[in-house]
């Protein structure tokens, strides 16, 4: 591997996969991270042509994005060159949805030369492995409910979590994230004893945007009074892997993962 | 049609069923519900037999479940030797979610002997009819993605409504209905100028659990900022239709029914 460049996202994981790789950060305007660097190269989505510059300019030779981009400020009145002539493309791409989107930037890094290096592939240690991770393992029921849906969903690249109680649907994860959909879970139906169950989309490119949980997660739940969460191992990062069990055990939540 | 009763759920749907037809209003304990009709019977899900005696006597041969019975309470200490003798048949419905256990239910009434009739064979003037019935139709787009996303859950027994804006899913209706996934909708993706999608699910039972909107259904949609509603024409009933018609004509919502 050469120079590594993090294009780093909201939340922890820009920081994690930086504290074990030396790397410059890119900072998208409108998107807040601290995650630290070698350098730091300030940017903008409407820019790329020149992001492009300074990245070759810093010796930089792979590319990792990593934490939501959700935010990034996108003018159109204020595109460079080189990104008006990508504009059509992103449109059309943004239009199918958000992996369509990821997928199609993705591309384009590929097509000015960088490698494209997937936090996961960094960060091995933060990947969700196979088996009980805190209390046990409970994968019939709720969780095969709750894996059958994201299943029926996949294809239409929608659903990367669901919570299922009682063999009734409490929550399918739309584009507003699976937080969103525990908060509501928590606010509509309290109590339950349910299974949140959070997987890859079938297909889906992990470099890209692969599901992660944090504490937070937990916490929230928790919150809902759920019972336990399943995960798709190797294909679902913890982050941190130490403090999310530590909130499993600490809510007394069961937290495995599944092929 | 012999003598008709009314299971009266809760929402608008048993007084306008009853308005238009001579009935018996059956009121069940734990359940909300202002019908009028020719009598009432008071009723717990858990005398049953008592029930089918107090219907039987007062010769109903005809029943319509109209309305939501989602509160009904249902105390297993309580139970009369019918419903005792059911109570395996209607535990393992349960599990398997809402439209096994009212399907359920419907064919226990059968059983006794009773003639089941719906609400849109007793009001067909609620019916959704075909075509646009306020502003414009507009069938493709985010109307055709949440149409699909409602047809990859229909044979999983899920999700009666869809929320799709700018080709990413906002809203997947579970357990907790249409109004709270609109008010999920207004919360966490406002302005999104998205489409609601409305549709019975593959092979759901009319004379049961008809998809239902009423005026708030509209005023929900129109505070989570979508541009409009499409419902399956002869598949959801307007509760009323000159209301609803108003009130989309009111906050500006296209509303129209394809097959």
């Amino acid at each position: 591997m050469g120079r590594l460049a993090i294009i780093a996202g909201s939340g922890a994981l820009p920081g994690l996969v930086a504290a074990a790789n030396p790397a410059v950060i890119v900072r998208l305007a409108g998107v807040d991270s601290d995650a630290q660097g070698e350098a730091v190269i300030a940017a903008r989505l409407e820019r790329l042509g020149q992001l492009f510059d300074d990245l070759h300019g810093a010796g930089v030779t792979d590319i990792c994005l990593a934490g939501a981009m959700r935010r990034a400020t996108f003018d159109t009145s204020a595109l460079d060159e080189a990104t008006e002539a990508l504009l059509p493309r992103v449109m059309s791409a943004q239009a199918r949805g958000d992996d369509a989107l990821l997928r199609d930037i993705m591309a384009i890094f590929e097509e000015q030369g960088f490698t494209l290096r997937g936090a996961h592939d960094l960060r091995p240690d933060l990947v969700a492995p196979l088996g009980a991770l805190a209390g046990q393992a409970d994968q019939v029921g709720d969780a095969a409910r709750a894996r059958a849906v994201l299943a029926a969903l996949g294809p239409l690249d929608v659903g990367q979590a669901a919570v299922a109680a009682k063999g009734q649907m409490l929550g399918i994860e739309t584009l507003q994230g699976t937080d969103a959909m525990l908060r509501h879970v928590a606010d509509t139906a309290p109590g339950s004893r349910g299974v949140l169950v959070k997987r890859a989309k079938p297909g889906q490119d992990l470099r890209v945007d692969m599901p992660a949980i944090g504490p937070e997660t937990i916490a929230l739940a928790a919150r809902a009074g759920l019972s336990g969460i399943e995960l798709q191992a190797g294909h679902v990062l913890l982050l941190d892997p130490k403090a999310v069990i530590a909130a499993a055990r600490g809510h007394g939540l069961n937290l495995w993962a599944v092929p």
